[in-house]
């Protein structure tokens, strides 16, 4: 075909370790430039870009280390003064342009090219001057030595060399990259209608040593380090009469003085100029050069070429993979942000199946991204050794060599916030569990124990557990089960604590069972039906609690609605000491009754609620009931609290302050938001609720001793019958501890050190026999707060080049963090007097965000969400373009009746088979694959194990994430806050990002 | 150069209407495709380019009216039951695909190609069949004529030649375009692994006549009337050997029953068949035919081409218009959504100088679009005669003929919503506006003759004005001149109703010397930096009353902050009838006394508080001054409905719901608020502070009548002297009425009956004289309610073609909704039962958003936010490209110098001379010429007369608004709401809007 025809298409690229591969002439789906070889028209093509490619993957199974090139394109400009050189654009890995008059760079964005100009280009290098490997210390040297060597036909007179270059020999105006403060500071200094200070007089000769500007620049940080310059310089001058083009590459990188912005060795140049034009024909054309010189492949290509020939194949490769935008439909001048996720530059020569060029647009390139059989792999920590205590050893082998920098690695400031932040999740979870506890057991179990216990067991576990950013706390299910349990001691007469301490004992027997037989290696049924099913449960458990608390307020400190400004008069509170009975029916009338008309009670008044009380009095009247504003000021803080923890989060993908200020603001967001919560609740000075923590070191109940006796209250067989009730307990602790356990271990987090599934299950067994021993509450891993932990000790690379998006690193894996918290809960009974300032409607409105945060961290709200919109609205998610409409809706249906379904049971007396209802939720998963085909499944969710081993059977492997695409990378469980990308998420933030 | 060959370069187009232009060689300017003939390098290509594109030139003078085509790619894909043609994607203006596994149409996006395909499309046009202007009825004789016409080097079998026939004959299955409630439904009946409902049968042959499924689509809305079918067929059969190719023009368009998705009739087929590949390469050849034929230059080029060669010339000159996106940079699966403002087809030929493609996405085409030297000429509105009342002669001539659709054009349910929420804006202004005065004026003019004069005023204006859009109001400078005045006639002893009077008759006759003269030709000084003064001073009293009347709210209702719960005894009030004096001291202290200790007032108690107050008393007691929970509701009330208005408004850009639902919230966003914290406030049932309306008709201040008789009451003198302040008020009545006049009248509103500046100055003026000797308040244009009644009556087009942004066609300019907003004003006394379950902080809570969304509409808003702004965050803005920051940031500051210096005058006593200030503003302006460039100022603000003359003389003409951009037609003043692009502004919109 004649497509585009090959510049030189005789000349075989000869590199230097070229290693030819015989390769077949027909489409081979692993060659890399596919597009030359799948023709569908019998292809009259040289092999010469194939040997491109081939060489090029041959190569780069070696080394991948060559420096990276920051290009800079100057161009002459006829200013007052003169003609001048000026830096007009630059690229590493992005464009970014000069604004015509903004004297101020662009943001960086994709370089977008007319095609016309790059074939301009081509006729530059088929016909311009080319000197590789040229040895020269200086751009004197460079330039003389390209004007000299001029080939004959081209006759470039004596004369006209010298003026060439004098030119070329000018100092160019470069644009530096400005901070804030100096942009303020020269706002200031020179406000008048002044130019802003050249670094030189125009006309100035090259300095030859880096001038202290080029040194002092800011941008240099932007630089990835050992980078080489690459020199595009193109301009006008009328005495010329055809343009003169050359190319150059320096044998070494060498310092060219004060050509670059930065001081950095040049390698390559490009010099473009011509007789005038009346458009801005060589500044697309020194464009279209800077652009192919950003390209990973042309810049292999470029260092190792050996003739002319071996460049123009290096471009005719590039023309081929292009992509294209049909005219008038699409604004040239628009700006095209930074992808969020860049494809590896080297990813199309490897592993990519080169299918993608033939989708175009239309099919996302699914299949080869989707690569990565590792997933069908069990993860390394599940796998079964077959011995007895398999499991454990080896994540004790694992996690042993981190011990020491488990705690070195929490040196860091960020570990200060999370710390602080988790401390009140914590403290305030200890306080309401402890409540409810109090309430269900009689006080057998009270706020003092659930500090004492979640202090002693957060802090074990973060000592000794496999994965230590896990908090422990109590949770839903395991109050229901002591509720159950304390009414049944009750209702049998027997003696709680004791019971309880069997049952315990017997858990954490059959705990140390299931870690000897490596149950947890069952967690592989746990797909993300399951774990969204039970995230999306305890998420709306959270926002539920919240708001059922802060209602409960209302009943609290009720308001009188029916008060009426003009009867102010009416309403009053006096205290009768007075026999009670006979008027206090008339204490619940709503009714204004004139009081006063009433005999006022002959007692000594003047006695405060309290006192009138404790003297065996009662109130009486028609306000004493009420409570004026607490509530109504509880829920502006409530929502007050919630909104700026929120809107203080997101501020990280703001626009306004440098990066810096947003990340502290947003790693602080929760601190903030309570901080200014409690101040602004301190000004008010109104008796709002407050953080109450008990403050005497003696149990709840006065009954009950610190440590409970096996033996002695209840029957002897009470302790074999225990064991009935604690398989139930077995399968909650089991099935809480190891879908959170999961969660947070999932492979987008990045963790470093490893899982230990075995370990933790084997700490969770333990401590429940020692918290039983002690009549302490039982503790299992808590999903939504060791998501807020994990959350507030992530890691982001300090974006480098202009335009790259800061790159998620992992999660600061350390044990220290979870011990302060821990050791803080403990203290805590000692801080009361600072921890009362605390309201509690702020502490409910940090739940609802936990809650709400959480919820929408996981797939099913996206999914709950599309039901609700048009389908041409609905973004463009991958597992859209595959799974038909209808298909993902009934998916999500059947997820929202299960939820519905665990939902009532945990409200109901049936709580107590919500641990088996978990389980069978595993089982419906297996149902689904009777209505739902394995390729619709493996897209919605991911695949069970031997389903797996099918589908990799049927030669089609499928992955769930899909992180080369960066659209779905978010939409797995709790990783909005975790994403590589989490921008992806805030429409709008898409070009806010980068740094 | 060798760029890329054009195809057949040595035929010459021939077209029926051709009359190719002797053209220059050298660069034309004006030249549409300059990328040809503008070539760095001397050019050698042929002119048959330039001859499509000169033809084509000469041909859009004439009809344009060419019918649009719809694409339809059909594709051969392989399923279980054999063969079979499915509809993949289709095109209008922009590409649909129908999903892999989706069975779904995504949403419109660009076509984006591999350069590659296009370059195998343009062989399979050089090489392939080609029958153009064929006669042939059905589909069959189609396929016939284009098998049996074989060339004979291309020797296709017989048996080849049936086999492909009977394939081609088949009938294909398409995609219909499906509703939400037919998905739910398919949902419901198919729950099960079912495939969707197929057409018909695979392998069944094509129907003669529409299906009823292709009769009954809903995709035949979005079908332009008039359009025609382009179907493109592609597809791998094993028996071919090699690619079979055909192009087929026919010479009318034939419905060929069941081919298309649509019954329309059908004008081109592109039939694409070959061997099997690996990849999709046929596919991607069929996309790149359908891009080719969407294109409109190109599509009239296929509709006239007589040869081969014409065809290939015209993708030639496609090709030469491609814009190139880099490999590796971005990922080509990415889906560009359409632009929100699609630069006219026709556009590149007729105005618009070629520039763009040398610009690339460097700098935008801005001289270029910036075309139209139409502003630089005075409005048309604002032209002298030269005559006495010429001006307004002219304005009462252009309004006339539309006098009676003013009344027509009002029938749209959309002014319903518009009048409910003007007239319930209208009506809390005028009670603000009417108390204040009262206050100011001891009641002379008090809140009904606010409530008289604003339905009077408002009524004559509606009627007779030369822009009925606009609403009157009292406003803040009026108000503190009426407080000057009648302080000053307290002082000097005059009467302040007959002074008033003469003032207001003299400001009348300076008003009709003004008209007179012409002098609201001098609105042409008012450019943005004035109009942007003033609009961000009036936004800002907005925003600061509505907070200001939030608090003193706080000290009608005081709360009680030192409340405790344990004194709950402690408070009471009671009645004290005894004599006053002694006691009122202690009725103040705070500290909650034990006021039960005193002896109970002897007197007869059970008053409520009026009673008590009746009969002399006074309230005694710790609660008596405080009224517990109103404000803190009040406040929520007002934040609730602030919320829900933004979030209700802007509920249009969601991807929720369909576009009409949408729509209607966002319509009756304001109406909803309303009436949702109406009925919180109810459902609450405490006593907020309500909207009370007079009910009774008399003068609020006995002491006067309705009519202000001239004489008696002050010496004679006065007459004259009020000739002073009547300069004042003059210069403010101007100013205040004529920037509001120009910012409603802005061309970006695309008013169509035109504007009525002398009529409108005319009108203000009469009635100033009229309400005058009627006693009632001065009206004048309010700027902030008249924008918000234009944004509730803009239209849109329904949009047609997908991906389509609806266009903003103008605003419902009447006469009727203004008419019915005062005349519910003035009925508005009798509505009072109703209008008073309204709570005035929902009010107050819709004032503040309209402030907040006047505010949010300058760029003044915009230029204040880049100063929190590290440059490389900031927005992509026009100004920002052209403009150094720092000269920005020094604008910006010097407006908000300028507005603090208003606010102070307008805040103290020195009201009087605000007016004057306001002109000041215009010397201001002139004066930042000194320091700013005129380049700067074209960009930043618009230029004076003077400076536009000089820029034209030039040849530099400006223009302010730049609407091919898209970017800047929301910037200017109130253009969030009108602008053709409303999704520009929010970010995550741009995906969203189109229906």
């Amino acid at each position: 075909m004649t497509a585009h025809k090959p510049g030189a298409a005789s000349v075989a690229l000869q590199m230097t370790d070229t290693h030819p591969l015989p390769r077949s002439e027909d489409c081979n789906p692993e060659a890399p430039y596919q597009a030359f070889g799948c023709s569908i028209f019998p292809s009259s093509m040289a092999p010469v870009a194939k040997q491109v490619s081939a060489a090029l993957q041959m190569e780069e199974m070696g080394d991948t280390s060559r420096p990276l090139l920051f290009i800079q394109l100057n161009q002459l400009l006829s200013t007052p003064a003169g003609l001048e050189w000026r830096e007009t654009a630059r690229w590493i890995k992005f464009e970014e342009k000069v604004e015509d008059g903004g004297e101020r760079w662009s943001a960086p964005h994709i370089p977008v090219l007319p095609l016309h100009s790059l074939f301009q280009l081509r006729t530059c290098l088929q016909e311009g001057k080319m000197l590789l490997d040229l040895e020269a210390p200086t751009f004197k040297e460079i330039i003389d030595k390209v004007l000299s060597g001029q080939p004959e036909e081209t006759e470039l007179q004596p004369e006209l060399r010298e003026r060439l270059a004098d030119l070329l020999l000018r100092q160019p105006r470069h644009q530096p990259t400005k901070s804030l403060l100096w942009l303020i500071h020269e706002l200031i200094l020179s406000p008048c209608r002044g130019k802003a200070k050249s670094w030189s007089e125009p006309g100035a000769q090259l300095s030859k040593t880096p001038l202290k500007e080029q040194l002092r620049n800011q941008f240099k940080k932007k630089v990835p380090p050992g980078a080489e310059v690459a020199h595009v310089v193109v301009g006008e001058v009328e005495f010329l009469e055809k343009p003169f083009t050359a190319f150059i590459r320096l044998r070494q990188g060498v310092g060219l003085g004060s050509l670059a912005e930065v001081a950095l060795p040049s390698r390559f140049l490009f010099i473009l100029l011509g007789p005038r034009t009346k458009v801005k024909a060589y500044h697309e054309v020194g464009r279209a050069m800077a652009t192919l010189l950003m390209d990973e492949l042309f810049q292999r290509v470029a260092q190792q070429a050996e003739h002319r020939e071996d460049l123009v194949a290096g471009m005719e490769a590039f023309l081929d993979e292009l992509t294209v935008l049909p005219p008038r439909k699409w604004d040239p001048s628009t700006r095209i942000p930074p992808p969020s996720c860049l494809p590896s530059p080297y990813r199309r020569t490897t592993v990519h199946p080169p299918d993608w060029q033939s989708h175009g647009n239309g099919d996302m390139a699914a299949a080869g991204d989707r690569t990565g059989l590792g997933d069908l792999c069990p993860r390394e920590e599940l796998e079964r050794t077959g011995r007895l205590f398999g499991g454990l050893l080896q994540d004790i082998r694992r996690k042993a060599p981190w011990y020491g920098s488990d705690f070195t690695d929490a040196l860091h400031p960020q570990c200060l916030s999370a710390v602080l932040y988790i401390y009140l999740a914590t403290v305030t979870n200890a306080i309401t569990f402890g409540g409810m506890l109090g309430d269900a057991t009689a006080n057998m179990q009270g706020v003092l124990e659930s500090f004492l216990g979640t202090a002693f067991a957060g802090s074990i576990f973060c000592l000794f557990s496999g994965q230590p950013l896990t908090i422990l706390s109590s949770t839903g299910p395991v109050l229901v089960f002591e509720r159950l349990l304390f009414s049944f001691s009750q209702d049998h007469s027997l003696d709680y604590l004791e019971f309880r301490l069997w049952i315990g004992l017997w858990v954490a027997f059959f705990g140390v069972v299931l870690v000897a037989t490596e149950a947890s290696h069952l967690v592989q049924y746990f797909t993300r039906f399951t774990e969204e099913g039970f995230c999306a449960l305890i998420s709306l458990i959270f926002i539920y609690d919240s708001l059922k608390k802060m209602l409960s307020l209302a009943d609290a400190f009720p308001i009188n609605w029916q008060y009426r400004l003009d009867n102010v008069t009416f309403y009053s509170c006096v205290c009768n000491l007075s026999i009670p009975g006979h008027s206090s029916a008339r204490n619940d009338t709503l009714t204004p009754l004139p009081l006063a008309h009433q005999q006022p009670p002959a007692v000594p008044a003047g006695l405060s609620r309290t006192q009138c009380l404790g003297q065996g009095g009662h109130l009486l009247g028609t306000s004493c009931q009420y409570v004026p504003d607490v509530t109504l000021v509880s829920f502006l803080l409530f929502g007050g609290t919630f909104l700026s923890c929120t809107v203080l989060k997101h501020f990280r993908s703001s626009r306004y302050f440098p990066v810096g200020v947003r990340k502290l603001v947003s790693d602080f967001a929760v601190i903030l938001a309570i901080l200014t919560s409690c101040t602004v609740d301190t000004a008010l000075g109104l008796e709002t609720p407050k953080l109450l923590v008990p403050s005497e070191l003696k149990p709840t109940n006065p009954a009950r001793g610190w440590i409970i006796f096996p033996f002695g209250a209840n029957p002897w067989w009470v302790c074999l019958v225990s064991a009935v009730p604690a398989v139930l307990v077995t399968i909650l602790i089991f099935m809480d501890q190891q879908i959170t356990a999961i969660i947070l271990n999932r492979r987008e987090y990045k963790l470093q050190k490893g899982a230990g599934f075995h370990l933790d299950l084997l700490c969770v067994s333990l401590l429940m026999a020692i918290t039983s021993a002690t009549g302490l509450p039982w503790y299992v891993s808590t999903t939504v707060i060791s998501l807020a932990h994990m959350e507030s000790l992530r890691k982001e690379s300090a974006s480098s080049a202009p335009g790259e998006y800061p790159k998620f690193l992992g999660i600061r894996e350390q044990r220290l963090t979870g011990l302060a918290v821990f050791t803080l809960t403990g203290v805590s009974i000692f801080m009361a007097p600072i921890l009362k300032y605390i309201p509690m409607p702020v502490l409910y409105g940090v739940f609802l965000h936990m809650g709400v945060e959480a919820l929408n961290s996981i797939q099913l709200t996206d999914r709950v969400r599309l039901l609700l919109m048009p389908a041409k609205h609905q973004p463009d998610l991958a597992y859209l373009r595959h799974v038909p409409l209808r298909r993902v809706h009934l998916f999500t249906i059947i997820q929202l009746l299960c939820l519905a379904l665990l939902w009532v049971l945990k409200s109901t007396v049936a709580a107590i088979i919500f641990p088996v209802m978990l389980l069978a939720l595993v089982g419906i998963r297996k149902g689904l694959e009777r209505i739902f085909s394995l390729h619709d499944l493996s897209w919605l969710d991911s695949l069970l194990p031997e389903s797996t081993r099918k589908e990799a059977k049927r030669g089609q492997p499928r992955e769930q994430e899909e992180e080369s695409n960066g659209e779905e990378v978010g939409d797995v469980l709790g990783t909005t806050l975790f994403c590589s990308c989490p921008w992806c998420f805030f429409g709008v933030g898409a070009e806010l990002g980068p740094s």
